[in-house]
């Protein structure tokens, strides 16, 4: 604890890393590239995880397991696919260790693999050849399918939560008779993670359509969620895909349709990781440390006893004691710290520290006003409030936090929206941060020049009435084209 | 489905294969030792997480993730634990793959780790590396945390969830000040696996201590429970360890207690994986297929409409859509099975073989008449019940299938537990299976040589009260030398 978190304005890298620490949601570990996920950033990710899985089973999906090793030889059928992953990957090749000659352990020369394992990047290969065993016929689709799982990609720069090279996620898998129902599938998960984001995290997103250069390896299409952070570069939160037949081509998996002839199948993939942690901490997080959005905080009010003498002790740990009680079965996640070992201002501190939304703190004085004192984090607000109808209040205060930490963002998201038509201005405010609306010809020569000058990329080509200003057709001010539209470009994570 | 289920009589170990694939609970992978868990497995082993879960919870543990890699030099850190598990260790040694000059995809021999990293066998080294960095006094402990995770033991004969290369698990790894506390929390654990087994998975299970022949690497007591299958082999359905000071002394993790001295810190794991659901397979299971105790089955009633005319068709999916509706709002897994491609048989069919434990029928002559037909997978019995107070009556059957699915199998282990005080009656008795009680010297040897004449193990020293007839004092038949106690041998999984 007490652990200095440096201010966002003198080095924002370096705050994120120090919020991500001092709230205790990530670690280093010995292994290069793969963190620690202690119980507060777990508790956070669980409610997360909670959160999305409800909405993919109300929407239809049903969750499975596949193998976490992939043959080599899987990775190679989808062209794109391998191109994509195996510059990244972990490799088994041996099944034993043993202890040589000197005494020391080392592989076991012996029990070299057949064929090469790789350490799942991504689950399309291991599904899509399970799926062609699992479906014969129209009658077998849909298949909708979600894995929660773990996935490792060998990152050469990483960064805790953004770029990790072992990270959880989810990956949904689905298997359909047309493409016109996979292409209503992908749109739709890319809606469920939206609403996710605007709903539960708090997370103002712009949902598009990438690229060619910034699709997905194997992908026909990506949609995307793209958020803002507040130092101005751009983060994809999450991504659905409509795969095509590319997949159901590469592992021949064919179905015989209503009128008995054999097609290959349609798909869709889809995921969010716990990348989604790093975001929220970007969008929300101040210098004081990490803010929590009320309906995925693990802790939403924090209870804090404040005595000096024993008889004083006793009234209010046995009152604040019947409070927790009360909340609690009014349903809000109610934490009272009784600890004796630290004193009322050092647990301040550690709830602002770990972005617990209210804060309550409770006196003798307090107590014989009927009354307590509470603390918004988001605003630093204090307020003395009734212990009559206390669950209802604090149901109130949560729902407004809810809403002004997605009003805030909303805000400073618009804010940093800028409409450009000329490529020197959009040199100056790539420079300076925030999206940054240009036309664009729809050439991959263009988008490249743009990324080698500027390392700004198009994050999307967002959906009709998505965004303001995007819409009406131009030129594109790097190469003098005709475009269609404008497209957000930013730097990004 | 319709797929052909070998009766136990016949062949037990294809039984047990083929109960699980017709229920869809898991399928082969191409991936040697690792398997699919399709939606079917993957809900019932989401229900079993989800009560197991709740229990860590309600008993003061948080979760968290650690590293799915493992430096190899950790693993040798502990010389009993490296002599467990480096035998079957997935080793990755590369973090790239290239297309050859031939074109074809392998394994990029410049991209070779400096130090090749395990795949978890298990965690304690990576946790105990950590909780030497997060542990300083005695205010920093106990630690209680809990870890949901896939780990990979190389194993060379797998069977479907009860041994897989790769399986689901979770593992509790607690650091306290004290032994006792250590003992406390071992013994804790052990007590939560018993009542997860006993009211969840309706499994009669005994607790108690392994021999030390049998203890986890780097335990100095292993507790378990240990439930018997029908076929009269015994299953090890959990395990939880006191291991002393052995990690903290091989990671250099102490604390400064009360006094101001050092001490290494006290540990304990504990853990149970996916091999639960074959236990749960085992314990249940008819030649008819699935049998699932109503708290963990994914769906408790199974609603099948029946009608010929269209006429009828609508009134009977009108009132199957309410009762849908109103036994799910009473907090009941229902599913109406409304699809039109499949007739009433072949569902009622695949109900049975997947253990949904209750089964309705609805009629245009039930509807007509204010009933339903109710049907139990356990016995098979069939009645008719009203439609008014259904929830309840449902209810009523589900707690009677719960209690009549425990009190089989309980009355199955009873029948098949066997005092003997003759080593040839033994050897007898082992060959016809069960659990025979017979008294054991304590040496390692009379054990070894048991193990080695019959392939029975001591299953476990019954913790007192456990099992009656194991604690008196006489002579161990093996080796003619006194022994104190009985203990349980069997043939295991």
């Amino acid at each position: 604890m007490a652990e200095k978190i440096t201010p966002r304005a003198e080095d924002y890298a370096q705050w994120y890393v120090d919020v991500v620490r001092a709230a205790h949601l990530a670690d280093y570990s010995p292994v290069r590239g793969s963190m620690i996920i202690p119980p507060n950033g777990y508790a956070l990710w669980e409610n997360m995880r909670d959160a999305l899985d409800a909405m993919f089973k109300a929407t239809g999906h049903r969750n499975a397991y596949f193998p976490l090793f992939i043959p080599q030889s899987f990775l190679a059928r989808e062209a794109e696919h391998v191109e994509g992953f195996a510059k990244e990957c972990a490799v088994v090749t041996h099944h034993r260790l043993m202890v040589r000659d000197d005494g020391s352990l080392g592989v076991d020369p012996e029990s070299e693999l057949e064929e090469p394992l790789v350490v799942r990047p991504t689950s399309e290969t291991i599904i899509w050849d399970t799926y062609s065993r699992w479906i014969q016929s129209w009658r077998d689709l849909p298949i909708l399918i979600n894995q929660w799982a773990n996935v490792v990609r060998w990152e050469m720069r990483t960064r805790l939560f953004l770029r990790t090279a072992e990270f959880l996620w989810q990956e949904g898998h689905t298997a359909h008779a047309t493409a016109e129902e996979a292409v209503e599938e992908t749109r739709r998960m890319l809606d469920v993670y939206a609403t996710f984001a605007e709903e539960w995290m708090a997370m103002p997103v712009i949902r598009g359509v990438k690229t060619p250069a910034e699709r997905f390896a194997g992908a026909v299409d990506t949609y995307c969620i793209e958020a803002l952070m507040q130092d101005g570069k751009a983060l994809q939160a999450g991504t659905s895909h409509f795969l095509g037949q590319n997949f159901a081509k590469a592992f021949d998996c064919v179905f015989q349709n209503q009128n008995n002839e054999q097609e290959y199948v349609w798909a869709t993939s889809w995921g969010v990781s716990t990348r989604l942690v790093g975001a929220l901490v970007m969008t929300h997080g101040d210098d004081r440390g990490l803010v929590l959005p009320p309906r995925l905080a693990p802790t939403q009010v924090a209870l804090v006893p404040i005595y000096r003498k024993d008889e004083e002790r006793e009234a209010v740990l046995e009152a604040a004691g019947r409070i927790e009680r009360d909340l609690a079965a009014a349903g809000l996640r109610v934490h009272l710290d009784a600890r004796e070992q630290y004193r009322p201002g050092w647990k301040f501190n550690e709830y602002e520290v770990q972005g617990v939304p209210l804060r309550l703190a409770l006196g003798p004085r307090d107590l014989a006003d009927g009354v307590v004192e509470l603390a918004r984090r988001d605003t630093g607000e204090k307020e003395r409030v009734g212990l009559d109808g206390l669950a209802e209040t604090l149901r109130r205060r949560l729902d407004a936090v809810q809403q002004a930490l997605y009003d805030r963002a909303l805000a400073f998201r618009r804010a940093n929206t800028h409409v450009v038509n000329d490529y020197g201005r959009f040199q100056e405010q790539i420079e300076a941060g925030g999206f940054v609306l240009m036309h664009w010809d729809g050439t991959a020569e263009t988008e490249a020049r743009v990324k080698e000058e500027t390392k700004a990329t198009v994050r999307c080509i967002p959906f009709p009435g998505q965004l303001e200003g995007t819409e009406e057709a131009g030129t594109d001010p790097v190469s003098g084209q005709p475009a269609e539209r404008r497209v957000v470009y930013a730097r990004a994570y």
